[in-house]
């Protein structure tokens, strides 16, 4: 099994391509938002809602699933994609944001992580070679390299060793990698906020040699303008004939300028936790439909949309059933943020296609109002 | 529009009855089970899940709507219909059966019920007028005329009084009644767990003609064996010839002992209730999915169930997605359990229209472990 990835189209005014991932059969057109299934689930949809979305491609957390319910139950279940009923592509993180994120009093050492559970304060170690262990029991079709995402901001000195740790452990993934033929390991590049120490660790990394490049410790509490800057020092970096994924980012803005700054894949907690707190994207920029201005709006979620959601459902019944705590509330917000980022995605990749895609950006921002 | 009610099948060794209830073109088919969807939504599912488990009429509370978002508001979207996105038939409940279970401080005159609201103390009166005005508005195909639910245990003046009230009260609902031509406004059978009262309510509630009767309070904290009484007593005076809706009821035994007695409808929060603390129904018993016994089971929760649910996720899944309080888990819960209670009545239909039901239900009970 291989991942082939072909740029079908580059836009001539930016960084931005549309291309596709086949990885023995199942295939993503990219650019690409992945859905976020942190426990083995996006959080209150179901798989045939995320294909109805145009989903091609969820992720799932591998510390959350290792804590509970176990990556051996989650093997023994047949992996990931028959536990949760998912039959299309799975990425797995490394687990290493959410120890260095989540975990009580962790202790980091060349060898790996000490760490306890947020959940029940059990003790915990995870290695390079225990996270590829975790993934390969999980089963994901791309998982990822363990690193450690440094964090911000952060003293240079800090990133700089941070980031050769991270090298070497990329290293020891590789090696535990060693005769799997089902799943594709993808290196990650860190190295802060820091210029030099991007572009030293997207060389090392490249070195290293991964079918796919992700771009992780962005969007952590950085400015905009820095994190877009770290894209432009880093991207021209990455071989163009990979797969480059900026790891969870983000909102529509993100995405567009992503997209121009030359990334394929793209993950986000936000659309659904927004979702469960009562936002939504719209074609006009986001709304808190819980707001009293929308109790008498008989008016889809968002006019432009042609979702499940705003084909049938109001702004004031959705309101209503926020209010009173009612489930499918917030299956509806989930349901139609999780379309409205894949249904960008899916534009986004029709105007490189055309041609078109700063045309679309400017549009898209000059009635999205956030 | 009418509301036409045809026997189709007797059974021959109890008082089971297969029918089918039309009005003005939409169709029920009876024995039947209304999904209770309290706030105009069926807790975690959506219209196409109820149509899916083959859900013909859902049940929505008056009391819950006339506070929150409001009947006007609801009128004003065209209808619970058009809010809730159902084209199927809606029933609503007077409201009375909440105004004396939850509101506080309620006081019973003869006009009414002033109570204040269990949201936020608010204070509100219902008249029998004022049940048929809301119901108006919200605009459900079947109505409730706006009854005393006399509590248990209670004195039997006291429940005298109250059904003599209730008829007073139901006069005064059929009035405001007059010249509605698109709701079918049902009358209520009182008399709490005397026989001669559960009679004389009968009798006088059938002389105030109405195109279906319901027996309520029952189910409300008396044994068993008394309701089955109280269904003994009153089902036999009750006319042939129009549905009869045993309230609030209940349990799969409870649904079986009903249509035994002769009982057409039925409506009970329970699947949904129970589901959300992790409970369903299967061919061998209520279980508890959270239990740890269940923790690496793989098998589908109820292997004799052709449900979505049981198609497609094992125990172990859904047990994870309830202990990690994943909404998922709810869903597919609420799912197999409103599936569950539908698909038993369609099997009940099934074993009047070839006259099994006798042999069906001993062969359900020695399968179904309580």
């Amino acid at each position: 099994m291989t991942l082939d990835f072909e740029i079908k189209n580059k836009d001539s005014n930016s960084l931005a391509r549309e291309g596709l991932i086949d990885i023995d059969g199942k295939k993503i057109d990219t650019p690409i938002f992945m859905p976020v299934g942190t426990q083995a689930t996006v959080k209150a949809l179901r798989p045939e809602d995320l294909k109805a979305c145009g989903a091609s491609i969820i992720l799932a957390n591998t510390y959350h699933l290792y804590l509970r319910p176990g990556s051996e139950l989650i093997a023994n279940a047949g992996g990931l994609h028959d536990f949760m009923n998912w039959d299309r592509l799975i990425l797995t993180d490394s687990g290493g944001f959410q120890v260095f994120s989540l975990s009580d009093l962790n202790e980091i050492k060349e060898e790996g992580v000490y760490f306890q559970s947020h959940l029940d304060g059990s003790k915990h170690f995870i290695s390079p070679e225990k996270s590829i262990q975790i993934q390969k029991d999980l089963g994901a079709d791309i998982i990822m390299a363990f690193d450690e995402c440094a964090p911000y901001p952060a003293d240079k000195n800090y990133v700089k060793e941070s980031l050769e740790r991270t090298l070497r452990w990329a290293e020891r993934c590789k090696e535990e990698m060693v005769g799997v033929k089902d799943q594709q390991l993808f290196g990650i590049v860190q190295g802060g906020t820091y210029p030099e120490l991007r572009k030293i660790s997207a060389r090392e990394t490249i070195k290293l040699g991964f079918p796919g490049y992700a771009i992780g410790g962005l969007s952590v509490g950085e400015e905009t303008e820095l994190m877009h800057k770290m894209l432009e020092v880093t991207v021209p970096e990455l071989p163009e004939s990979k797969p480059r994924y900026l790891m969870g980012v983000g909102t529509p803005e993100d995405l567009i300028e992503g997209v121009r700054r030359g990334i394929d894949m793209f993950d986000c907690v936000m659309p659904t936790r927004i979702a469960r707190h009562g936002s939504i994207y719209t074609s006009q920029g986001r709304i808190t439909i819980r707001n009293a201005s929308f109790s008498e709006d008989f008016s889809s979620p968002d006019p432009e949309c042609n979702c499940y959601v705003c084909r049938n459902y109001s702004k004031a019944y959705i309101r209503h059933l926020l209010n009173r705590n009612e489930i499918l509330g917030v299956i509806l917000t989930s349901y139609h943020n999780i379309f409205f980022l894949l249904d960008l995605m899916a534009k986004i990749r029709k105007s490189i296609n055309g041609d078109y895609f700063s045309d679309f950006a400017d549009k898209f921002y000059s009635n999205y109002l956030d």
